[in-house]
């Protein structure tokens, strides 16, 4: 069914739009001009294949045929600096699956990289968030995502429930499958996440003068926090299960001056809603103790909350079977921590996705790179899974409408 | 001798020159236009009380007398929002011992406050650091010393060797006296600090797909590292030692990435030269362990270390008797926890200093205040240790000589 050698094809010209950096290096944000002319080129190809090539307002890029709603594919956006196949592979996969059947639609979700914020086209298309909400989304570089997307060529509304499931292809962006010499995960979830921002405010004082029993130092309180945190966790937590501080912000933050605040955050990821919710109130009370403890002020605030979204199980066994058959004993059921398109689709219908290895790990990095072998095993197994799929009635479609 | 309403209205009217701020804040950094007329203003009480003003070239401002080798002084810059007595109140008190005692000569060094980097006056003043270098100073707004100090009125250079000792009386910039009432501290050391900057570097990666057993995350490095050195100076440090992480900067310092990197600083200050080493060791020592055990690189740099400074025996023996006549029972010997100009002027002559208390520790602060009867107790204890002292021949001396 799959040409191996028309789609790493497909995946190096496509990789020419943006090509930057050391190694397969890309420079392709949303709506750039490499971004635009890469989907220009994705929409000959799709019409090339036999689908109809469609814009919609925000710029996802649509190829549909009458009657193929299983819709395939990914982002074709990268990072400022990103690799050739984050996002890449799942589409121009979807693209090389479609062209031998015909229940198969296929879609590059615009911005998915987050220069407007996070999966912004996807977001839309789901209807997480509006169009008019969206427009004003603001870039680093000052510009809003209304003004940005005038260059879609031509933006059209449709119907978006005519599709019946949707299954994305994507490189793992870690190290498991790689660590394990394994070709496929299958993902089981894409985990929730949490994050709160805290901040510890002490007194800051004169580093020199301040005699150690009378401090309250704000960054001492940090690192008392985040020591208990990894003690408390470990009853709670899973090998999946990750948390991390990544963001501090120490006040005056000098060298002379003991701090006298630091604003932080705490991010945790799990599959499971109810653990994700432990351990916010273990973030929440290990924080004010140690606040308590060493006499400092605390605020926490800014809730983030994303919850887990649990792969289809229909959609997940057809990737199963055939990722038992492509890489038999060398394929895993695992969460994927990233967030993907496939988050927002979910609310439309049912969801999977399968990922292949990233070597050592890399992603969002010019050197980020997943071995050709491994490459073709994923859009094998997208392939067979879809031709399962495509052959049971309820996946069928009407041609999406305009609306 | 001391006339305290002349010596407490002095304080109040040199206060006018950059009053700002809630309380009794101040805004007179070096060289600006405030500073500035603060010297003339104070050029101007010195030759009232029959002493000679004479600039330097940096700005220092001297008055001066025949036979006066006990030079009495402090600073009137202040910080970029400074108090009124960090520096003011060692220089006016000198003024109104000067005007009582012919063998007093009195000083406001100019910069203590490191506009262009620290102590910069009495840096020049003592050869520590040369005339044209400083000139290569630059502060924060981008203006070179050299520039700066074309403001001053006539720049003279004698020899500074012809005065015999110098006493510095400074509000204490700590919470000690206050907190056990006392009036006076004599100062035994100015303590000496040592400092580095490190660097952790672990590997960069995205908060939801990377492990936690895989990550080599460098604020965690950095929150171990932190808790180990608690942990192994508690054998080591006195009650007056202090250490503060007071600077961190994370990399990239985003709440959805792994940490790659931490650079902080480490400072510790103490009296004892041999503690300030075997406290330097431990650091190494304790940050290569936690680099190792983590599997994070490490860089060492920038060791800055200030040697402590004891004072003079002669010179302090003259200040304890005073504060027990002028304070029984209410004054302590104690070291000095910050760096002071008498640092500085220590490489030329005897050098002693004296405390008064600031309230709740509070210093370069608008909120900097120390009560009246202390400010007045501190400039009788000055007034009568300089009487004993410039009744000894040795603090006799000729004029300064222009060189």
């Amino acid at each position: 069914m799959i040409n191996p050698d028309r789609f790493l094809s497909d995946l190096h010209q496509l990789r020419q739009f943006g090509a930057s950096g050391v190694g397969k290096g890309v420079v392709r944000p949303a709506y750039c001009e490499a971004d635009m002319a890469a989907r220009r080129w994705l929409a000959d190809r799709m019409a090339e294949a036999g689908l109809s090539p469609q814009f919609d307002a925000m710029g996802n890029l649509f190829g549909l045929r009458d009657g193929a709603g299983l819709l395939l594919g990914s982002h074709t956006d990268t990072q400022p600096e990103g690799g050739w196949l984050d996002g890449a592979l799942g589409v121009i996969a979807a693209l090389e699956v479609a062209r031998s059947n015909p229940g198969v639609s296929v879609v590059s979700f615009q911005d998915e990289e987050g220069r407007f914020g996070a999966l912004t086209g996807s977001s839309v298309f789901s209807g997480a968030v509006d169009q008019a909400q969206a427009d004003q989304f603001v870039a680093k570089d000052g510009m809003s995502l209304g003004t940005a997307r005038a260059v879609v060529p031509r933006g059209e509304c449709w119907n978006q429930r005519e599709f019946s499931a949707y299954i994305e292809l994507h490189i793992e962006q870690g190290p498991v499958l790689d660590a394990s010499d394994q070709q496929i995960g299958v993902v089981t979830d894409i985990v929730g996440s949490r994050q709160l921002e805290i901040t510890f405010s002490g007194q800051q004082n004169h580093a020199g003068t301040t005699p150690m029993h009378v401090r309250r130092d704000a960054f001492q309180g940090l690192s008392a926090f985040n020591a208990a945190l990894n003690d408390r966790f470990r009853n709670v937590v899973t090998p999946d299960t990750v948390w991390t501080i990544g963001h501090v912000t120490l006040s005056p933050n000098a060298a002379s001056i003991v701090p006298g605040r630091v604003s932080f955050s705490v991010q945790w990821r799990d599959a499971q809603e109810d653990r994700l919710a432990r351990m916010e109130q273990i973030v929440r009370d290990t924080a004010a103790e140690i606040a308590a403890g060493a006499g400092l002020g605390i605020s926490i605030e800014g809730l983030r909350h994303l919850k887990p979204v649990a792969m289809d199980l229909t959609l997940r066994r057809a990737l199963e079977e055939a990722a038992q058959t492509v890489s038999p004993g060398r394929w895993r059921l695992m969460p994927s921590g990233a967030l993907h398109d496939a988050s927002n689709v979910a609310r439309l219908m049912p969801v999977a996705m399968l990922f292949v290895p990233s070597i050592g790990g890399i992603s969002h990095d010019f050197a980020e790179d997943t071995a050709e072998a491994d490459l073709v095993a994923g859009v094998e197994v997208l392939a067979r899974a879809a031709a399962r799929l495509t052959r049971e009635p309820q996946l069928q479609s009407t041609s999406p409408r305009k609306i």
